[in-house]
């Protein structure tokens, strides 16, 4: 049985064909623009039409960044598209004669991953995208965890630090801004502010200061050998482990997949977490310990894991 | 069909026989002494040969405060008995010959208010027994989640505040530093010393300053229209609130329970709690937002929880 | 015997002739280019000249945001003009046959309070100003504290919050990135995208949300009553309390003087400023305590204490 | 010109005749019992007349912990002595014909390191006693800064960590709270709950774990190589460090002095704290930049200084 499972981005979507075992068997890709959200569905409506040729498929799962109603029919509230409670699933109905999903887009990468990458052989686990943002995805008892308004997973929004960094979401000290891209960048420009001397490789790297650096430049540079860069980035481990300790207290997952571009330095930022995580973990040697693993599934996940959801 | 549940606590155990609908049918009490797991043993023994006179039983029920072994079979770590890797329902097995479950004592708790009380009506909560820690259980769509190794739901241990107080389990800051009867005491012992001359009737109430100021005390003062005695239980609300909010943020629920005897303070608590919570709820007023409930069930909820649970 | 001050800010350049008693006799006043230090020595040069005229001057203080070196004849890095290692008094003196000294901006507004503004009548004083940034002079048996390296009194710098918001100097949690101008206004642009309901008000005042909102709306707003307002207001005071009980702890003064345009909210902002100080101070009842108290002068206060330490 | 100074700890004075280079040319100790006021006081006189005996003695000066008066004629508020608003000098005075002057002990030992130790080559210095608590003494322009209510340079108890540990003050997250030598132990408690495994070797040095295990614990094994006790070690210098860069950014002293007992651990101690330090210095590389040195004098630090500060 093969199910689509359409990813819906920022600025284009990517919808494929996949099997039973997570495979894409067939891809499609639409730029699409934010603001015009009656594109967007018609960029959606095509791809499935196209993909659907030759093919019998059995359904189409969406993912979306953003908060999705409870029953998976809509959008509530989306960051980067004009979507403000949007019947989305009865906009892509009139095009779409399947039965159609919406889920947002972390917890279907976490399902993907899940279903077919570093956590198919456990039940209970949780899965934290580092992307600009931080999101996340739990699986308990083999069912991804939606909550009683479609919210849970939402972690990069669990509070680290009281008064700490202001957050786009109007509140302080949230997890995602120690813990993600955006986290990292700004570490690396106030860095640069307050410790000039330490900083020359990553400046040099960014073309300049203040607003060039980004993520990727400290990952660059760290993989590179730069010691501010390494420590920037073990930084932003030593955040994701304390965070997951968290997590482990409260739902006691036995696997947690860190994914995100990242995770590319490897060992740079996963060392960190893991020493971090051990160290914040309570009753540490009195309970079972969670593993931190990469993610295996690249960018395709959301996709793949929102074709799989359509499934169930 | 009826089932007993025991509560195994640190200077007694109560046992009771409870119907499906969670009444208590018969109770039966007995004291223990904590050093001396044999004898605790077999005061569970007789407590369930007592109850079962003239009755049919279908299970047995076992709460005790601990870290518990995934397959709920025995006990890996227990604060208050000399349990450490105990295999409880072997022993226990060897005097009772009907099926055994063990369980954390406030997942017991939390899901008495689940089938029984505050919660009956809803899928996704948690509950927050606040004792002297800070206890929490999980419940989603419908189930109790114990997590992959059966620590879910050990919410106190979610770090509050980096660098804070130390907890009893090693670490800084835990939430049940904040939260809890201990911190309700703590906070007032120490407000007695930093601003005496607010704490006159605190320390009247006590018979003293330092080590005689107890969190019954506190909450009777703030009754009492102490200003004190209020702000500080408003504090404690706070912290409640404050975490709840994070647990909005991971799990999701549709109703926060919040048990323990600090409840009977009635808006002096739950005000704050709930003030809280909304102020740091993430994207409030895009999704849904859970409700604050005192639980209704009292000292009984884990035995209630600890049948109930032996059933399924 | 009289003596001119001048106050170089970022924009324009203010000069006036001082008596002995603080009173300012005639001034003048050039707009400058921060990116053109030469243009603004020639401002300096030509008040000076124009305001001598008639007049027997005594000595020339020039007050400028920055860091001035220990000598107090240059300026080692300012925040907002186009200095760095600049050696403005030589520069000055190439056109002023007079004795000049260099100070700190905030210095001068401190000296001038404490020679003839709130702390005229104390011999241990700290200012704080509340600006942009929070600015701060200690003056300590009657002198002005300069420290080793001309830095003292850069109180906010100070740091707050451990991993808090980043302040523009490179660093995590300083003073005034809770207590100051910029403080308010992204407290406030925060709180409209946490609490849309309660922000109307001040979105309203302000014209829109985001980057519209000011520090200014804010006061103006919690002066018209708005409850919103009136609570970020307070919590700036809070603030500035906390830190005042800090320096109560290390330099101990007499009074803490608080200037700069929030001032004009009166106990709005005073009374939750001396609240919160008198809730941290340590040792409260065992120790003298200090008062907290608005700056008397205004603006002028930065040219009038330049003026009186060129007479000291 | 000789001087007398007296040195009255919790358990013990100690009294010694101080020549004008620093010099201890002749001592006396006398054991006492800190709840008898007038046994002390006696201790005092007879140490004063013996040492008296064959010299020409030009006055006392006597060391206490405790806030002293700002005429620094009698302790306010001791906190290991039973005293209260104590005329201590009057009550010496009726033995001993001599001016009499009371400063706190820490101030002592600064002004000792000031004139004849560590700082013996500038004029504006902090000093830092860490023991079991954390004591300061500031020297600015070459004076020793006393405040206005006698309290200045009580910098354990400026706050480092909002709702951090709480102090014996009372309050929450007092720096000496996390830099001292209380703290140390406790860090060490903590840490053997924690993390079981890495604390073998200083509960082996304790002879077990729990109160047990003091600072010099973690000294000695740091010294040995312990990893965990040189990792806790490192913890106390970056609290020093952080702390010292805030008293940089409001008195800016040339120098920053550390004494105690811990400071016998070296580098293992400094290097940290001038790490820390040189991370958290704000503005760093466009000011001056303290120096961070050791103690040079020895537990007769606050003797020699009550000395010296009596010819003065």
């Amino acid at each position: 049985m093969l199910t689509i499972g359409v990813d819906i981005g920022g600025t284009k979507i990517a919808a494929g064909v996949v099997d039973e075992d997570g495979r894409l068997l067939a891809t499609a890709t639409f730029p699409t623009d934010p603001t015009d959200p009656r594109a967007i569905e018609l960029a959606v409506i095509t791809a499935v039409a196209q993909l659907r040729e030759g093919r019998e498929i059995a359904g189409v799962g969406v993912a979306a960044a953003g908060y999705i109603s409870p029953r998976r029919d809509g959008v509530v509230f989306a960051p980067n598209i004009a979507w403000r409670d949007y019947p989305l699933r009865d906009r892509l109905s009139a095009g779409i004669d399947l039965p159609i999903v919406i889920e947002n887009d972390a917890n279907a990468a976490g399902w993907a991953e899940f279903r077919f990458g570093s956590g198919r052989h456990v039940e209970n686990m949780v899965m934290l995208t580092v992307g600009t943002g931080l999101g996340g995805a739990i699986v308990a008892d083999g069912r991804l965890l939606r909550g009683a308004f479609g919210a849970a997973g939402e972690i990069g929004h669990m509070e680290m630090v009281p008064r700490g960094h202001y957050c786009g979401c109007g509140h302080e000290g949230c997890w995602e801004m120690y813990a993600s891209g955006r986290a990292l960048a700004r570490a690396a420009r106030n860095a640069a502010v307050a410790y000039p001397d330490r900083a020359h490789a990553l400046v040099e790297a960014a073309g300049g200061p203040g607003q060039k650096i980004k993520g990727t430049h400290v990952t660059e540079a760290a993989m590179a050998g730069d010691p501010l860069a390494v420590e920037l980035l073990a930084s932003l481990g030593t955040w994701l482990g304390a965070g997951i300790s968290d997590l482990a207290a409260i739902v006691d997952p036995e696997l947690a997949v860190v994914g995100g571009g990242v995770v590319g330095a490897g060992e740079l930022l996963m060392g960190p977490t893991r020493e971090s995580f051990r160290r914040n973990l309570t009753a540490r040697g009195f309970r079972g310990e969670l593993r931190i693993e990469p993610a295996e599934l690249g960018n395709e996940a959301g996709m793949v894991g929102a074709a799989d959801l359509a499934r169930h």
